[in-house]
């Protein structure tokens, strides 16, 4: 925990659907700010991190509102940048006993997907920081936002900095422009040191699929072909969704290195708050573990509790600390007075 | 599908406690429409279908409101009158944890309930319709609308229109006049081609109790003792709700022609929003099946897989189109995006 | 019920984070009032008993808040003192899916920690009452109120009322003032007739530990130890909770008097709406179980019916009536019209 | 002030749209209690008054509420009985700009309307009284109530008390059943000791117009034929509204007993909250200053003041205490510290 | 009033900030549907009128809301296609004291502005009307809108309509797409009966000033103008916005035919709750004074009445009806009961 | 604007009943967070100045809460520091109609409060500023707050920056600890370059009284005495609040400096939606611009124009910009697209 965590991606303005109800069933919406890596990298700030946020928001009170917001998070905002666009949107009907929930996404030619990939001059922006972190949300909303990515994680390979990306594969998403997405993952694969997919997103990948019927069998074989064939990475990581029921899910993760594999078996999470943020808030608590040298189980099971936490939370943001999770860890409780 | 489907019946203002307060708790009431045969009409409108409300309402800022918004979920309004007397009100306290919900009917003296039994052409209410859908809520809110009923079903037998009834039997309700309520639900259940109720309510309009243990077979009995005392009558259907726990119920569903009969195994339902009005989705899912031509166990699956999704929706209203109900039906799944 | 119950101890100003969020997410706190022996107060004025308050609250607007609060739940208030001070709040985080409730006292320093013990003339006060309610909140909140609730059990035994005290040992509370706490609540103990603990609280004023796997088993063994350390004690009361998982608690309870013991299995506990005021719940109903000459096991299966209720109630106090408990205990139900 | 002031009236649930809104333009309304004689015991007891409010209300949540509110507020809720029947509702659509207010009664058949005459026995009902208050709203809901109301001013009358009327004509409400509204206005008039009513409730009692141009002379004149058509009458008041512009009233008040008269000229009131009730805390002002012995223009002036601070209280009741009142007399302020 | 009222419009999503709140200032909004041309539709429908709207909404559920929102107010929605894009938006934040409302419009790229301009067979859409109504608005968002909007108004020409036009030049919006605004305004109201315009919007048509001091003076040399430049130009008409003072406006109102014209003076409109739309409702209440026949001053001061109500009616729609209207014209009051 | 400007005092969680309430009428209270200093610091920040809070919260969700929002907000928290105690808290009811504003202080041993003086290293702490603001709120709370004061004013004057004081003598406040205020006052007005005070303050501190009529007058001799007495100071500056009406305030300004006095006439402020922290936006408003060397007048002009603005922001925090401000100097306007 040397230097800065620098994340690189779209910060969004979310607008879902008070309590229980289906979207603009009254009228009101609920306004929150989210993106696959603000929402990471506010939870690595609250697990004690320096975190830079580059984005592009445009210079309107939406995209001050978010910069406003990442500063109450305790991120720097210095790398966030105004551009000639609007401000992504996204709306959201929470989840409700057998209905799922619902994303649209109003985000096309936001300031972030229309931003010159030369805008940013990388070895500058990484200075002081150790690690970066990227999704594939990034370069699936835009040609720019894709370029910018490539040379984000290209420069943080020179500069020496530990890479992390998560795959965060939605076929939706990568409809906002054409091209060939896989190649695209495949490059910043490429050029990662932690990649966070399951056997589907390595599949998409590499073009081929894991038959093993056991989830845990599919990862184990997926994670090894990744190994094969992105010689820099050294560890790949996700977590398995068990839906047992309507309100009740199981959460369970994997992270492998190139000795070997790690399982946390599921968690039960029941009283869904928001599920949105889950898989960022994975990431964020095994780049945790990582930076603090945590053994590879230790931190497996640290992200697979934060992850789990962040069910309990209302909007994109994973909002606990470290003592939080190992609360949970260490076995939950009632009444915390 | 070629017609109009005519919904006769009460429409009321709804008054709720917010969350899971209860009512009055604090100062503050949530209002919602709702109604039996309104709650079947809206949802056969989202189900596609051209659906007539016929009604009556006071001509005062309450009654405007009913009529706003059933044309906002798309029902034609033209049949809705107004009438001297007050809008029918009920406050609602949601069920919370092991606390039942709780309905307290204030509709004495509605514009409905005192409406005058030949203010109706129905001849020319039901012109362009094939459908008529009443509810035994409908009788038993006054003589005049107990009257106004039979005229309307045995109007829509002599047009030809397929007649559907549901039951509702409710204790409470049929103390609003001194009346022999079996007696009348009868006289409607012989001109009915469709009847929902369950072996209790049959048991009530024939005064002869179903002695078998198992719920379904019951149900069997009385559909067959139904067909034998009401020689029109084509099909009997119901729903069979087991409260397997406090937060979680299981919802069965049964459907019978004079060839054979059909059952839908339980579905489980929890975190449950709002069970009002799942009955009425439970008919209306019906009606849809049979006007769509659906083979009889995919009308009854879809009926219960639409009922248990009305528990997810807040309000009386059960605001999902087909589509939702046939992903239910195919498994569900986590974030739609 | 020929008299009136008293209860004493303090009443705090509870503010709460709406919803599911945490504390201060968004700029708006549920306002509340509560606090152990009003709690309970509460709950047996809504059994149907006479309740009187006596408190000590600021001469400002929050200190009438709290009078008024009182006053609407059918407390006689004519014990409720004004003194300098400022009033006690709390401020909660309540639980959401796997993350606890959070509980933040800002109390020090209330009018209620700072009264004179000497304040009240508790032969006066306790006239026209056969029955006096305190917890072990009161002596832990400071050296007066400590002092003056060794005076109120003491009148009381002199006066011949029966007096209950529900322990309610929470390690943080006492540290408001450097003191022993397990001696204070043995003098407590040793003027009550009813001692709601568990064999924790026994332990902790013994001196001693129960050994047993059991927890009924455990709660048999304190209550003989009580029953023999405290002559004048009749009956030794406590709850098991049984954490099942994350969302579903299970609620056991114990009853013992010298002549034998009595226990309740568990009640599953699901859709916990606000788990604050289960124990003061629970303590209600057995005394109103004790005091309409109810048999052990139906006063123990009353209270622990209470305290289960309560979980479905949002605010420290139990809103729920006589009959409410009497219909959980006849099997629950669907909704109640 | 020795002894209690007994309130005589209806007491309704007013369910209004929030803010600025139209009824029901979004869906939800904000519960409050009023109904005249509640409103000016309210105010009466917060100036420190022991009031009694005898009412009749329906055994269910709704008239629980009303009886719980009115305990709140701090009057002695033993003479509201339970009857048979609904409560009363009334829907509010507040005032904005050029908008005016709009009040829709759904009254008809309530618990009070239809309660028996007979049902009160006022000579215990009174005992401990020295002041009975009623309004021209109670006897124009029913017959029984019309009864009732003159039952309890002549028992009054026989038992020495001082007796207040409010005339509160309102011609929509006398719809409510055929009768002589003024021939019953006048009886009770007959029986009052103030009567609160301007020159055109006297007008309608008595039979004919005041011509006078300015409204404090038609006042005057209205007194005098008052004092000379009701023996037993000692004084009669009213305000007078100024309808200076759209957002901006001005409020007079005028008063005279046998010996003279006294005004007080208009105050100024904008940004108006909630105009409802503003004639109810004129009546308690005035009952105050004539209680506690103020001379006539000192009581005039309070009663102004507090009429004219109830139109920033929002809700029916005037939640301010004396000294609020002596405040805004004595000149008002900037913020109170 | 025979035939239809036209309207083709964009139909936006506002999302405001809550009460006086400055955007996003708390984490909520207030989601409400407007857009020039639907505002004055739904005030025409209010008034008694058909209306049928015809614009473009995308197939999701923010599209449907908007068709449900209008069906709700009564417009017929059969006009209303689906397209691909997204919908518009616009921000607003409300007045508040000293500071200026604030509209960020987010509508680039809409399926409005994108629609293809012969998606529409006008001669089959304009069927059973007799009467079209457009506003400035419409060109401006986009090329094909502007296409549209000329043949929409050319074909209700040919078909013998009437056409009004509201020029609602707004700077900002012309924006949106590279053109010459002016001479696209000029080609509409070549076709138009009704030109809602100031000396403003003349002069940008007209490519001349005007440059009399008064403001009523200006607005008849400019009426004239336009008669001269317009031969088929029947009527000219606009408000004149007076700003007293911070909280208060003023609003006068002139109309002009080739006969003579017409002035109402100002109305103070205070305690303004939302100035949004109060134009459209201008629009609305002179097509209703013209349709209805009514002479020039009495048309005229039905709008300017009109529009004063709707800064008191939170949202873009104004949501009175003929009733509310004449009782302003009639001198508005106090309390309706 | 080279350095820093560094803001010393208590932030506090203010407590406010929403809408036009009084104080817990209803269940909720709206959160926000002040203080006199980071009011000042916060509208500095707006304005584009970077600006250290410096002060001291407590280690728990409260204080975490403060140096999120003060984050949120743009200032640089890493002067604020966790100490032993409570957060300082405020209970606001707005001010309505003719009900004036009400303040309930609960701030007696908050962290701030109790605070060691010699926990701030000030010569390290002042690095990088060229200015020191601090309010009279500061030494008034306590004696080591006091003592902290003046060792920042007495280390800023060393380190050669600007010093201002805004007086905010509040009488209430000074009842906090028993101490001789006036003389504190004195001590820190001698280290200071720009007092904020009236003659009131100045009357105060210097113990003679400026007998002057006229507001402005009174201000000049007190200036001129000021001056006289404290030999380093160079500006003096206040604003003058006329009260005209109920909802109507005049708001005007002053500034001298040694060689002249300027004044700016009242702006009137109408419809005030928050009045508390306009002090704090005057303050805020001269700073900037005598930072950017604004000449006195335009200086005067704009903070007196910005302290207008205040009132109509919710909130202690005056969230307006520099383009804001202008905009209401060049006259203000309708809405801005």
């Amino acid at each position: 925990m040397r230097g800065k965590v620098v994340c690189f991606g779209e910060v969004m303005l979310r607008l879902s659907a008070p309590g229980a109800e289906v979207l603009l069933q009254s009228a009101r919406l609920d306004a929150r700010i989210g993106g696959a890596e603000a929402n990471a990298g506010v939870s690595l700030a609250r697990f004690g991190h320096d975190v830079r946020m580059v984005s592009f928001v445009p210079d309107n009170p939406l995209g001050r509102t978010v910069v406003a917001e990442l500063r109450r998070q305790g991120l720097d905002v210095g790398g966030v940048r105004t551009a000639p666009g609007r401000l992504g949107l996204y709306f959201l009907t929470p989840a409700a006993g057998l209905r799922p929930a619902e994303v649209l996404y109003d985000r096309a030619d936001s300031a972030f997907a229309m931003a010159d990939p030369d805008a940013i001059d990388w070895a500058a922006e990484l200075e002081g920081a150790d690690w970066l972190h990227v999704s594939g949300v990034t370069p699936a909303v835009g040609p720019g936002a894709a370029e910018a990515a490539l040379k984000a994680v290209r420069a943080a390979r020179v500069k020496g900095l530990t890479v992390s990306f998560d795959g965060n594969y939605r076929k939706s998403l990568w409809d906002l422009w054409p091209t060939d997405g896989a190649a695209i993952l495949a490059d910043i694969v490429a050029a990662a040191d932690l990649f966070i997919g399951d056997d589907r997103d390595v599949a998409l990948i590499l073009g081929h699929d894991f038959p093993q019927t056991d989830p845990m069998e599919r990862r184990r074989a997926a994670a090894e072909a990744a190994f094969t064939g992105f010689p820099q990475l050294s560890r790949v990581a996700s977590t398995h969704r068990v839906v047992y029921g309507a309100d009740r899910h199981g959460l369970a993760g994997f992270l492998a290195d190139r000795d070997g594999h790690w399982t946390a078996p599921p968690l039960e999470v029941t009283g869904i708050v928001d599920r949105i943020g889950a898989g960022d808030a994975f990431a964020a608590g095994l780049i945790h573990g990582l930076r603090t040298e945590m053994a590879p189980q230790a931190a497996l099971d640290f992200a697979l509790a934060a992850a789990a936490l962040k069910h309990s939370i209302y909007g994109d943001f994973n909002l606990v600390d470290v003592s939080d999770v190992e609360a949970l860890l260490a076995g939950g409780g009632d009444v915390k007075r």
